[in-house]
């Protein structure tokens, strides 16, 4: 980092419906290049971000984080408010962001912190909904089953823990060491209509937690027994675990890094 | 009407975000043309649909209605299941509704029934949000300011009754034959950051509950004064008017028919 430069995390909102994901791709929308596109409008050239995770398409985000280094003087307490404002179209060209993401807050981080890297934790949330809400359709998974909510939760129980999750896994994602991942919590509550799962570990395979909901819906509508979660498991192959449950109803909720810094929900606190 | 042809009326709920209006046109998507899409597929001929209300491009519908004739042996009471039922791609390509519309009720009316005709009245909803919610942006206005709902509601009493509402018509519309109209309710209230304006009346002007909404919100920023009302309908004039609100805040709720169908909400009860 050269003198006078700050290293800059921002929390972020979006709604995935009309993004091609999180990560930048020549002729197509994705949040970094709608991110990048304001940072290079306001700083007057090229602002790389780091993004913590690279949500797919249709995914959505309540506290996606993400960090990036400048020299611009800006305060940084007022460039969440500033990236997010709209200007018409009879100014300057449009240069805040779109209405489909938000920056909830943008906070100094010390130099050697990086969104990706300091990250040692991740909430995910998914949706499963009953009611049919056409308006609804884009924000959750429309899945007209009863569940049995005890059955998932016991299969859940033994997907918590160290283990190697290469059944969880789609091919095609960034190649990795290993594929051995520690979820640390699975939460599945009822709100109404709502089914929610939520998964807490320190990283996730490519699609694993689409593929662990897929798999937990088919324990769920009695479709395969909770007790098949182990087996599942031990094979290491992808083709024993459930379907790849569809990106509507996944939110990236929450992000923990190493220095205590909390980047998710509505706060983003120290 | 031939022999052994059924009159029916549906109920239909959409979300207009993804539409241009409900009236068929060449070469772009609205409700209507799917909505006929779906009925030549289970006719095998083409079934011409008349619609309660022409709603504009990203207007949604709680309650719109629409009528149609036919010979098809189909039962009536299994009509709603049937166009929403989605059919993969592996079969016969996609014969029923996408996503963002579904049939709440099929019933057989009388022969004389006609969905624009037999309509003495409807309700509009406007929903006006201050959260900012990024995930509920198709389907409200953001608007952040403070609202006066004193000053609206003592308006809005200025606005109920019978009056020429041509200061509440953009041009454009279908031709009317007298710009006079009866608004029999206006109700104004507030849940948590939002405030519903609900309108009731006879019948309305092209945009005209936009522009009775965007002149309350005008009264309720302080802008002008709730007495302005009076003046504002006397003069029959556009441009005194406030603005047009903006499209994705409004809702077709229910729908009033002389026969006493009542056809709205999430009930079509006769």
């Amino acid at each position: 980092m050269s003198e006078g430069s700050k290293n800059i995390l921002l929390k972020i909102q979006y709604d995935g419906t009309n993004f091609h994901g999180w990560q930048k791709q020549v002729d197509v929308r994705t949040v970094q290049g709608e991110v990048e596109h304001v940072l290079r409008f306001i700083a007057g050239y090229e602002v790389p971000i780091n993004g913590t995770s690279r949500t797919d398409t249709g995914v959505h985000a309540l506290g996606q984080c993400c960090s990036f280094t400048w020299d611009n003087p800006l305060p940084t307490d007022k460039l969440a408010d500033i990236m997010n404002r709209r200007f018409g179209a009879g100014g300057l060209g449009r240069s805040g962001l779109p209405g489909d993401i938000k920056v909830i807050s943008a906070h100094e981080v010390p130099e050697d912190f990086h969104a990706r890297f300091s990250c040692h934790g991740k909430t995910y949330k998914y949706i499963i909904d009953r009611s049919g809400d056409i308006f609804e359709r884009n924000h959750v998974y429309q899945f007209g089953l009863e569940l049995d909510h005890e059955a998932m939760r016991k299969a859940a129980k033994l997907a918590v823990g160290t283990h190697d999750f290469a059944s969880f896994q789609t091919s095609g994602g960034i190649p990795r060491e290993t594929t051995v991942r520690t979820i640390t919590d699975i939460t599945i509550i009822q709100e109404g209509d709502r089914t929610i799962i939520k998964v807490t570990g320190d990283g996730f395979l490519y699609n694993m937690v689409r593929i662990l909901v897929g798999t937990l819906l088919e324990i769920g509508t009695g479709k395969r027994e909770a007790s098949d979660m182990e087996a599942i498991i031990a094979s290491t192959d992808r083709s024993k675990a459930g379907f790849t449950a569809p990106p509507e109803g996944l939110y990236l909720e929450e992000i923990y890094f190493d220095d205590g810094f909390k980047c998710g929900g509505s706060t983003c606190t120290k």
